[in-house]
This record gives structure tokens, sequence and C-alpha cells, in this order.
């Protein structure tokens, strides 16, 4: 199965618009083929023969589908069209992103903050490689927060008439700001299939709870009442099936009979935060080829 | 909800017919009763008016279904019969498991070994504290392993014609051994609804994902379709609903895109029998009260 | 060993001064003495003697040091005095907090804001059961953040030379403020004895290593060095004792060869937050005993 | 710091005396060398040069020390000769082990039989890469366990009169089995000096506590006084300081109040046991490059 670019890689990085720029000369390239004899050969002697320097490689060949992946930084060249034409001679699906602008990412969320608070000050000390353009809610909860920050907000409530409105709208909004990902730090409403088409493999979700187990609403709840004895949160790529797209990242946490609703809600909000920033990170680092409904993560 | 005993608590312990004796002069006392003021001064009063000496106690107080229940571990009384006579007159459903013969608990097993292997290996050590009556298998795998151990190993081969033979067969041995505990240690036959209902929450299953994720068939395989990056272990109560039981015991570990489903196997198996083993022990040791669908774990 | 009351479960509660009051009607027991026989039963029939209820209940006792450790939830009790003169006959050293204000928490912090931030956030949604007074530091960093969730913020300079100076002062600040808790969310500086005489087992530090390992300076630049593949955190009581005071909560992630020191201290500082954050919840729900150098932490 | 060839790859594997044949055709090639542009580059075109097909690449360029390290496995090539001569040209350190006999251990153990149990077992069932040549001990307790297996077991006695003929008594036995690996498995000697300069990085040993915590004798115990809130394992290579060679492999798992020593001791196994194991595997399938007091792990 050779899965169309857009789908596995993305498009490559618009450098316009950025208002912060990536200080590094480190360059990201990602490449997604058919396996086949000789092509990190070819791949890195393409790199060396343009005087780039590798810094970090990491492949993967997997044995199901015959797909090979790599994802190799690597500094010090010039003569960018020259790569990319030499690249382009391999017969391989690429992308680059050459050191410029940071990345671009706008957050969605709704009432609840915690994973908004937290990806907000993660990308205020620069642990997130990432240029926020603003934080978009159908309520008014995290405003204050987006402020103190010095991020925009706009509240944009919704209803059943105003869905479609409101949700072309917010299109309009991260297509004028050139996001590279948009963030649903659980942002309680479910994206039209049209939304989604427009931001293939760049919208990430954060679901509470151990997916495939308890997909859909009220997990925690359904969690309790099957008294498992673990939670977990899942951070998902957004397809049009809900809570099917490719998983990023999962973590669990232990919970004993003692744990009432609201412990088990409390002891979530800790995992969904550091799950939901883990994915964000490897996608801003651009770690992650999808490959159908599985992710390829370079750690 | 109050639960008729034995569902919650189990029949109290059989002392005959065990040969292995335990030494301690501990007693483990098992409390479940609707929530009410001064429950706990009463048992606890019963107790020290009977000479007893508290080692240990824990207890839990359901605020969804109002049910209290409590595990009470104490040494020093001479006289059982005044103490179950004072706990008698108290309203509540008990069940003390009196020093005596340690727990008889049989094991059944298929053509995988590393669960029967690990809880042999424990027992022989004395980390379980149970008698291992006998290890029961529709394959011969395990056979030689068992006696390397001393213990005894009946092959009953099964097939679709003959599957409510052998289970007869199983359930006359089990009874015969008088067993507190039937682990099925990767046994790979469904039990039938008659076989479970001989054994009310004393069958301990392993099923080798993080339940309610994968139950039935396949679960690493279906796993690795789906793209998870954490596999996991469930042990559980067997009822009537096939991997629906109260769990008893989970944990999970990390998988990344490069572990094949050979390697989610492997991972598993550490996984599972560790599981298992913490779910068998805490049966052993009188900690678990099963609450509906859910389970009490006094650990 | 009978440790003196203040050194074990620390003063009586003292209600004035708070702001925010506790709407809840339950109270708190806290109870430590030399394990007899009846212990249990004789505090538990006197708080059903006042029509105390029983919410939940924890005991320990310890095989080593002969120690009875108890915890106590109860609601239904009008006549409070007629409790504590119960339990002043029973020949135990105990601690109530009543229904009442919200315990009393002060934060130091440095250079440093990701646990001051994560501890700021979580009394804001009232995760944490506490009224914070104040933030002080002996650097400006943390100054808008404090404002922005509305806290007062004492930025108070140190030397060398002021050293002694600005310990008095934020001991008169803490004193006034009638701290129950004083949290060292990275202080840097190190307290003298004098100052924690003031406030004995009521100073929670976090430390960036898994104590023993890499006590003192530059926990994550020897951990590096010393090639370890886990790195940790540590919250636990300050003594005078440099980094060996008693234990609260622990917890270590994995790391590998790609993890650079940086990487190390960015998966550290979630590590840091979560594990302080877990200290000072248990601290301030009345969880904790100390018992000599060790804990008994009651969750 | 360019580390002698035997101090960070270890000697070319020797092909001779070997029982058991690997039968795949795949081969593990390690390279350890200063970093330079274009290394990548040069060992994947003369591997493809040789025919060969890359299945699993991975690199390491160590910022600190300017070391770049790299595992490669590939199959398919004819002309072992004709690849070697190339990679000799490079100016690099190398290590490759063709198809062929699988790598020879041997394990230490004395009276606790947890760790050599569990890897008897692994390597009984094909999990470990290996053939176990014999199990030594100093004690007669794993006598009946190596045998049920299979294995030859060498009860050698020590006393500190005979420490050093028993040690040579040893040698002897594992230079005649040609072993690649030397597995101390809860070994209770210490090893001279002259012992571990014969198996330089290939003795591994475990030690129960996650170092550097607890080095030396009785960690459980220690751990228990300090009142951790976690206990750990650590698999290393031997040096010359005890308990200071390169850790390959550490987890740790949660303890509270309630446990006692000998809880302690009890959780410990099942950490041992698993750490001892990955760290095994880890060498055996040639993921393991020494740099100093750090080790590479090429997962």
């Amino acid at each position: 199965m050779i899965l169309p670019m857009k789908q596995c890689l993305g498009p490559n990085r618009n450098p316009t618009m950025s208002t912060t720029v990536n200080e590094s000369k480190i360059a990201h390239l990602l490449i997604s083929c058919p396996d086949r004899k000789g092509v990190i050969a070819a791949v890195t002697t393409a790199v060396a023969g343009c005087g780039g320097n590798v810094l970090d490689a990491d492949q993967h060949a997997d044995p199901n589908d015959g797909r090979f992946s790599m994802r190799l930084t690597f500094e010090g060249i010039d003569d960018r069209a020259r790569l990319e034409s030499t690249l382009g001679e391999l017969d391989l699906r690429y992308r680059i992103r050459w050191p410029g602008p940071l990345p671009r990412m706008a957050i969605l969320c709704s009432k609840q903050t915690h994973c908004v608070a937290d990806l907000l000050w993660r990308a205020s000390i620069a642990e997130l490689p990432a240029t926020v353009t603003r934080v978009i809610s159908n309520h008014a909860d995290a405003g204050n927060l987006a402020n103190s920050f010095g991020f925009p907000y706009d509240h944009l409530m919704v209803s059943a008439q105003t869905k479609i409105a409101q949700e072309t709208q917010i299109i309009e909004l991260l297509k004028s700001d050139q996001v590279d990902l948009v963030v649903l730090a659980r942002y309680m409403q479910i994206l039209s299939p049209a939304f989604i088409a427009h931001f293939p493999n760049r919208i990430i979700n954060i679901h509470h709870s151990f997916l495939p187990a308890f997909a859909g609403a009220k997990p925690y709840h359904r969690a309790f009442e099957r008294g498992v004895k673990l939670i977990g949160a899942t951070a998902h790529y957004v397809t049009d099936d809900l809570d099917e797209g490719p998983i990023v990242a999962q973590r669990t946490a232990h919970v004993t009979h003692r744990d009432t609703i609201e412990d088990l809600v409390r002891k979530g909000r800790d995992l969904e935060r550091v799950v939901l920033a883990e994915a964000v990170r490897m996608h801003l680092e651009d770690r992650i080829i999808v490959d159908g409904r599985r992710t390829i993560v370079f750690e």
C-alpha cells in the first residue's frame, strides 16, 4: 500500500507568515517509500554530497506492508534546491523543513482548561517549538488564561443552528494563520468531515481513555462502572471516524476501588495534558509519519 | 444493592483435605454489609472482646451503592465459636479464614506455558500461600514442567464432541480436590455456564489485553492493527459473559512502531504472568471482595 | 520509639485567619500511639458514641517499631469537646481537623517556574484544598504568574550578607499568615536550622532526583554522567540534613542514550511538578504521619 | 575520547564451538568512530555495494564526546570478506556477527534462584537467542532446576581460602566454552579484577537497587530504613569498581509504608528478573555499545 504523500507526510512547510524565527541551522527530512535495496545509502549520499552533516537519523522498514520510512536531521546545506532536486530523482516521497520560522499552531478548547493551560505554558517557556497563533473556544473559560500568556482568544459560541457557520469561521481563521497544527485540547465539539479535510493529519485530539477502550462520551464514568484498575489517555490524529484516527501517544495510570469518578477525572487531567503535550511535540519536531491507521514516531 | 453472600465473599473455607499446614496464627475476616453508623466499632469491639489482637485492618465505604466492606487480620483468639456467634448477631455478612491449612488451588492451561510456569515457581518458593492440587491441560506441553515441580498433571484432551464430558471430568477433579481457587493460566477453552456456576468468584482468568479493549480472540493482532502505543493484561473473575467478569488487576507496557506482533506477544508474556500472579495472591490472601462488576482489593 | 507529638502529627489546626471556608462537614482525625489490643475499637467506639459517622478509615501497625497509626474521616459530630475529651482519656496522641477554613499554604520559589505554576493552577481549580496566602521568591520571574492568578508575590532578594535578614522576613510573613504548609517549589536557597525549627514537618521540598541517589547539587548532570536509564523526583519534608528528610512521594521516568542533559531537565519538569503536587495534596488532606525517617501516607 | 575497540564493541564473534545454529540469514554490524560527515552514507553504500539489504538501522551521534555509533542489520551478502575489506578502509572500528551459531552464554548464581530460573526458561522457549553452555554456582540450590532444563550444572563451592582456585576453575570453564556472555544472576561473590579482565564488557550483573542509590550490600534493608517510596533493579556491565559499571537497564516499582522488607524482596524479585533478562537480550542481539561509563542501547 503506497499512501498518497499528504496522507503520510503532510505538505511541505509554508515558511511565510511566521513571526518567531527558528534560530537553529537544522533541517528535518522525512521520507516514505516502498522498501528497496540501497535507499539509506542513496539518501545519505545525497545529503553528504550537498555538504550536509547528519546529526540524527532514524529508519523503519515495516515487514508487514514493505514500507520504508526515515527521518534525518542535518545542517550545513547552503544550496537547498540542489538537494531537493537530487532527492526528486530518487523516486520517493519526501518532505523537508528547512531552518526558518517555527511551525504555527492553533489550539481549540471548551470549558475545561487543563490541557490548554499546559500547552500555553510549555509554549511560553519554548519547550514546544511553535508559534501559537491563537486559542479558539466555544466558551469563555480560557480567555483570561490565554490573554495572560499574550495569545489571542476567539470566543466563538456554537449551537446546533450555528455549527456550520462557526466551523467555517474557524477554518478561515486557521487558514489565514497558515497553521501547521490544530490541537483539540478537550474541544467538546465533533468536527465535520469538511473541516477535517482541510487539515489532513494536522489535527491532534486528546481522548480521555486508553483507546480503543471507552471511545465516545463519558469515558471516566464508563471506566468506573466497568471497574477497571487503570485509566488512560490517548492522543491521535483526527479522521472522519470519531476516536478512530491514528494513535500518536498513550499512557495509563493505576486506580483502585477507593477512587471515585471525581478522582478518575483528577488523575486523568495529569495523564491527558502530558500525553497531549508529548504528541504535539512529536508533530512539531517532524517525528511522525502516518502509515494507514498506525503511526511511526521517531523518538 | 445487597449481594448474596456467596457472590461477594464466597463460602467459608473448608479446612479438610489440605496437606500443607499454614503455621501462622493469623485469621482473616472479610465483612460486607450496608454502611451504617458504628459498624467498625462493633466489629473491632467483638474481636477485642474475644481477646483478638488486630494486626491489619482496611475498610471501604462506597458512596455510590452505600456498601461497607472491611478486611481484618488478627491473632490470639482461642474461642472461635464465641467470635462467630458475636459476629452473627451484628446483621452483616462475613467470612473467616481461621489459621489452618493453606488454600487449595488448581491450574488449567493449554499450549502456552509462561503463566503456569510462573505460578508453579512462585508456589514452589512459597511466595503464593497455596497448595497446588494439580495442573490440568488439554495439551501435553506443560507436563514435564509440572512434574519437575512435583505436581500432578492431568492431560485431558478435548474436541467439540467431548467438550461436555471433559468439563465434567475437570469439575469432578476440582470438587474432589476441594479447591478454593481455579486459575485459568492461558487455558484456551471457553468454560460453560454450568462449569462456572460451580465456582462462583473462584475462577481467575488472564486475558492478554487491557480490557475492555480487545476482548475476545487474538488481542495482540488486533492491538497491532489498531496501532496502539501500549499493550496490556487483565486478570479477572470468570462469569458467564466472556471477558466481562470483575477485574482484579491490570497492567500496561509501552510499545512502538518497531514492535512486531511477535514482539507484542513477547512483551505480553511478561505482563500476563505478573498480573495473573498478583491477582492470584490477592485472592489467596483473602484481599478481594466482589461488588457487582467491580472488585474491592485490599492491598 | 515514641515520637513527640509535634514531630509525627504536627500541631492542631488553628482555624483563625483563613479566608476560604471549607464547606464540607467532614473532620479528619490522625492518631499515633504504641500498638495495643483494642485501640481501633476504642477510637471508633468513641466516635460512634458522639454520633459520628465514619466515612473512611485506614490503619497501620508497624511490626518494626510497634507503633500504631490511624486516619479516620467522619461527619455528624456536634459536640466537638466531648469527642476530644473522650479521646484524651485513651492515652494516645491525636490531632483533629474539624470542618472549617481550608489549610493555609505559602509557596517559595526561585527562577524556575514549572512547580509554582503547577501548584497555583491546581489551587485555582480547587484541586488542592488550600488557601494560598502568598508566593515568596528571591527572584522576580514568577511575579506576573502569581499576580495573574490573584496571589500576592513577595520578591525578597537575598545575598550572602542578607541571608539571615531575608529568612527572618520570610518567617515573619509565614507566621503572620499562620501557614499550615510551606512548599519549596524549586526554591534554590538552603534554609537554616532556625527557619526549619519554626515549621517542623510542615515544609515540603521537591528534589530533582530519586533520592538517595544524586542528593545535593546538579542531579541531572550527575545522572547524565553516570549513564542511568531513569531519572526521578522526590518530595520530602525538610529537616536539618539536606535532602535527608522523610520522603513523601517519588516517581521515575525512563531515559535513553539519546537524551541530552536538556532532555533530562525537560522530562524532569513533568516528574517534579506531579510528585510535588501529590505530596502537597497528601499533606493538605491530613494523610501523612511522620515516623522517624519514614512516612506513613494513607492514600 | 576514542575508546579501544574491545572496550566499546568487544571482540568479533568466534563462530566455533557453538552447538545451536542460528537459522536466520541476518547479520549484525556495530560501528563506533569519531563523528564525521558522510559516515552513514559510506557504511550503507558499502553494504549496498556488496548486495546487502538493510533491514534495520540505528545511529547515535553524541554531541558531548563527538562519537558516532551505528547498528545495522542486513541480509543478502555472500562475499563476507569483500564487505569486511571495504569497511576496513573506512577508518572506523566495527564488529560483525555473521549468520551462524547462536552466541554462547554461561550463568553464575548462588542460593537465590529467581533470576537463573527466569533466564533458563526464556532460553528454553528461544526468547533469548543464545546457547546456554552451563550454570555455575557456589551453592547446590539451582542444580535440579538447571538439570530439569537439560543444562550442565557445576557446583563449585568457595571459601576465603579457595577463592582464587575456584575463580581459576570458573575462568577455565568459561574459556573452554568460548562464551560471549557471562551473566551474574544474583551471584553473591565479588569477582577479582583478574577475572573481569578476561571478559571485558561481557559480564552482566543484576544489582537489586536503582543504582547509584544503595550500591553495596543489603540494598532492600537500606531502602526500607531510608523510607523510599520506590525500589529498583539495575543491570550493568561488571568493571573493577563494584556496582559502578556501565548501566544497561533499570526499572523501579512503587512501595508503601505497608511493605515490609520481605515485601520489598518479593517485589524486587519481579523487577530483577525482568531487568536482567532485558539487558541480556540486548547484549545477545548486539544492541549495546559501551561509551565510557555510559551505554548506547539500540532498542
